[in-house]
């Protein structure tokens, strides 16, 4: 294997670049993790649920980096009509995300039922909008639906989806489970599946004991971890990589123990649980790249980052936008500590640890 | 059912108290906690493999709590020899508690193979020791085996011993999985399992995001919760309570980040993980009070704290040890925030919540 590779204008199929002071800290770092285009996530505070939103949203991050290709989306919602759909087509929205309601980070206005967003569906498969899933259902006791199988769970209403609207293109995105895979690949082709970085080296057993990997879908165990790396080694087009690059505040990813005392004296504590989200845009590239050579898939790096997502969304890569990726020396590909901007702080996957692919500036 | 209840001596038959300041400040929460007989782990550091070391330990914590019964436990480990066994039997050492290497915190010492200690099994099952199992195989991604399915993996293992050594008494400790309380179901009387109270209440849902959660073996699905909970409803004596209270500094329970600089000038970055236990001794015993009364088993709780565990240790209660507990009312029974000692800070689980039940002063 030669120690360059020159890829096609690599996209990434998911990502959270956020509001505000982080949105000025993270959006820069998608195009230094080699990404040219980006399709980016609608949970906002509040969400994005109108078209207008969004194409704020979208100049916004056009003024902070215009030299990455933003491809938008709307937040399922009961204000997302068919009308709104195509208003969203009108102005060159590409998708609409749908989060199971409390599943993840700002989905609190999510869905839980999708028969009454059957015309909004409709209207996406006839304006040719992508329907993202969040494939997880709610937790569950009485039923034994815990962070474990939720997205197991979810598969019969991806089914359900993909045969009542064979020509919509539905994405279950961020994969973390055997039972997932298998799912998608007997599908049309209007089903396909984003696989983020970090779950294709993480299990359980790293996210026990470190909120900095917990994420949701929460990484499963190495079987499935298996049947991850087995779906971008096979080259299926229907598998691309979508990060889920989800940064958060340093300080929300540890527990915070709050100690007061109330009015009439007495304690009051309170301890708050960690955010869930891995942050991987600022290596995302290089990242993929090692991953995909310690399983030996690099051959599908291409077809990964590059042409699989591309081509489902009919979004080619322009020209002049390759990305030239070189073998680090003993001394490179340290990955950096945190990311400090105004008042906020993130820390990177892989802090400290070896890349062995870096980007050629 | 009345508003109070009065209890034998209650019993935790698997307790950390730690060494050094940490010790300090633990030790006098054993007997806050309602517990008048306490079954020490011996995986201090360096871990206790003699005799003279752990009756130097109980020495120690009869010096800072004379009031609690310390029972003492050696530490499985290539010095521990059939001769060592009948030392410690003299000595009034009652246990002997087996960790598999790597699996939980200060167990780098532990074992992996039971075979070379059949002849110390033997002269345990002579002198009447007991033998404590932490019942988890470590990881291997190769087998599938991860923080999942390592005591389910393991319960072979637990058979094996039970059928090789019928006279020697086997603890499970803290079960977590529907498997384990099937398989020590159907052994023999030779064979009990300790439950801890947070695997009562916890499932891998509450774990994931809070490092305060996060213990060894970890909190399952909601059907293992729920066989725990039908293990103490059935009143089978095989059951017990062993609280694995596990107290780790606060540092400890955050994820820590190093950012430093190497001689030549480059960055480094560590980040550690989280250690694992959840620390109950404060609260024990009103903590299960409470939640063997949210699922309907407050009838059980004399026989999971007291009788059952002493049957089968052979550790009688005394008299006049009886602890009185009462229901709270609307301003009791708020858990507190940290305890701190002498440059050491615990937070206790269950911090802010409400206990339905106290000790009676």
């Amino acid at each position: 294997m030669s120690d360059e590779i020159t890829l096609p204008a690599p996209a990434d199929f998911h990502v959270h670049v956020r509001q505000g002071k982080m949105c000025e800290l993270v959006t820069p770092q998608v195009a230094k993790g080699g990404v040219k285009t980006a399709y980016v996530m609608p949970n906002l505070v509040p969400p994005l649920t109108s078209t207008d939103s969004v194409v704020a949203y979208k100049a916004e991050l056009e003024r902070i980096d215009p030299s990455v290709e933003w491809l938008m989306t709307l937040y399922l919602h009961p204000e997302v009509t068919p009308d709104e759909i195509r208003k969203a087509a009108k102005a060159g929205i590409k998708g609409v995300k749908s989060y199971p309601r409390g599943v993840t980070t700002n989905s609190n206005s999510g869905i839980e039922d999708y028969g009454v967003y059957y015309p909004v569906f409709k209207a996406m498969e006839e304006e040719g909008l992508v329907l993202n899933l969040h494939g997880e259902v709610p937790s569950d006791a009485e039923k034994n639906i815990s962070v474990l199988n939720a997205e197991v769970h979810f598969l019969r209403h991806l089914e359900t989806l993909a045969h009542d609207f064979p020509k919509l293109r539905i994405v279950l995105e961020h994969a973390t489970t055997s039972a997932a895979i298998t799912t998608v690949s007997s599908l049309p082709s209007n089903v396909a599946c984003s696989i983020t970085a970090h779950h294709l080296f993480l299990t359980i057993d790293e996210v026990a004991p470190q909120p900095h990997h917990f994420c949701k879908p929460i990484a499963k165990e190495p079987k499935d971890r298996k049947a991850l790396q087995d779906a971008v080694k096979s080259g299926n087009p229907k598998f691309f990589l979508g990060s889920d690059s989800a940064p958060h505040p340093l300080s929300s990813k540890s527990p915070s123990i709050t100690q007061t005392q109330t009015e009439d004296g007495s304690p009051s504590t309170s301890v708050s649980a960690c955010a869930a989200g891995v942050y991987t845009s600022p290596i995302l590239i290089p990242l993929v790249a090692t991953l995909l050579e310690s399983f030996g898939a690099l051959d599908k790096l291409q077809g990964f980052v590059s042409d699989h997502g591309r081509t489902f969304y009919g979004i080619p890569a322009k020209e002049g936008q390759q990305l030239k990726l070189r073998k680090t020396k003993d001394d490179e590909g340290l990955v950096r500590g945190t990311f400090k901007g105004d008042g906020v702080e993130v820390l990177p996957f892989w802090a400290g640890k070896k890349l062995a692919w870096q980007i050629v500036e």
